[in-house]
């Protein structure tokens, strides 16, 4: 019974590495950065542009986007909206082509919204936690690391209110959620087969 | 590594009967009737009271409960005060003699407190999951049921909250959120088993 899983996660979590194993242990396709590759090349943006507006709300964007009160005739659509849009069809067309593994970028929603089961997991961890997983790749340290990662929260939860009306992290959302700090990545990959009867 | 395990859930979820097989699985105790019994031969309140009370909020207990600008002198100590503070010396005490798993009543939060390590779990399901379950126990049907659910749930939501100052089912206050009715009971069981490390 392989199905199409998608995973939320909190900024450092281990979520994309966690996803990328459960997709090779079933072996199933994963999809990641692969949809930033993709709406890159749709949407004529760059790489980082795309990575940044295609995930975390900017202050513009949700001032200006789709429920602002302005006339599209007067304004262009808003980067964000359009990045939103092509990842939303890319998305649904992956799921659509059979059982893989989603990381992020309302997943769960687009999904549920286009009437395709899914099974939605979210990772979380505590900030010690999140904070040793990047100290690799995020050249920061102390409470200029905390700040740091409050702020990816916080960009991802606004990205995700706006264009879900819903709470980020809401358990409603979500038939599972694993802190992978105390249970640890490995085991966290386990249980995620284990729950979809794999 | 056995743990001592706190179970929080939706209405009609299935955390009970989990938490017991869990339990009875692990071969250490199950508290959660036990914790009203208790409650009761400590309070001088009947069994019916201690349930609804050291559970469910009451609009009365929210409003003159410990929050409010009442002096104790004139007012005594308001019931539902009285049966949390009874249940989390009992919580505490069952906590204390070792590995268990504990149902409801904020036990995730008062052992944080009290600094006694626990794997939190939360358990959902969505509403005709749980209406099945229920069926056979509560005397209602289609709309009744599900206003009735609502506000069970609503009660321990502000329950929780009052005794917190938290949100009930917040993903930040638990270690894994499990959906009953897509992951199956059985599979909930192993699963927590699972992820303790046993």
């Amino acid at each position: 019974m392989k199905k199409i899983i998608t995973i939320s996660r909190e900024f450092g979590s281990g979520g994309h590495d966690i996803g990328m194993e459960v997709a090779k242990r079933l072996d199933i396709p994963f999809y990641d950065h692969e949809i930033v590759d993709k709406a890159v090349a749709e949407s004529g943006f760059t790489k980082e542009f795309v990575e940044e507006h295609g995930e975390y709300s900017s202050l513009s964007s949700v001032l200006l986007g789709t429920s602002a009160p302005f006339d599209s005739y007067y304004y262009a659509e808003d980067p964000q909206d359009k990045i939103f849009k092509i990842q939303r069809r890319i998305i649904t067309k992956f799921a659509q082509e059979g059982p893989c593994v989603i990381v992020g970028r309302c997943a769960n929603y687009i999904l549920e919204q286009a009437d395709i089961d899914s099974f939605d997991v979210f990772i979380r961890a505590n900030i010690e936690k999140r904070m040793a997983n990047v100290s690799d790749r995020v050249d920061l340290k102390g409470d200029e690391l905390v700040k740091f990662l409050q702020k990816r929260d916080h960009k991802r939860r606004v990205y995700y209110r706006f264009y879900t009306k819903r709470k980020w992290g809401d358990y409603h959302d979500y038939n599972m959620m694993l802190d992978s700090g105390v249970i640890g990545k490995e085991n966290c990959i386990n249980l995620i087969i284990k729950a979809i009867g794999e």
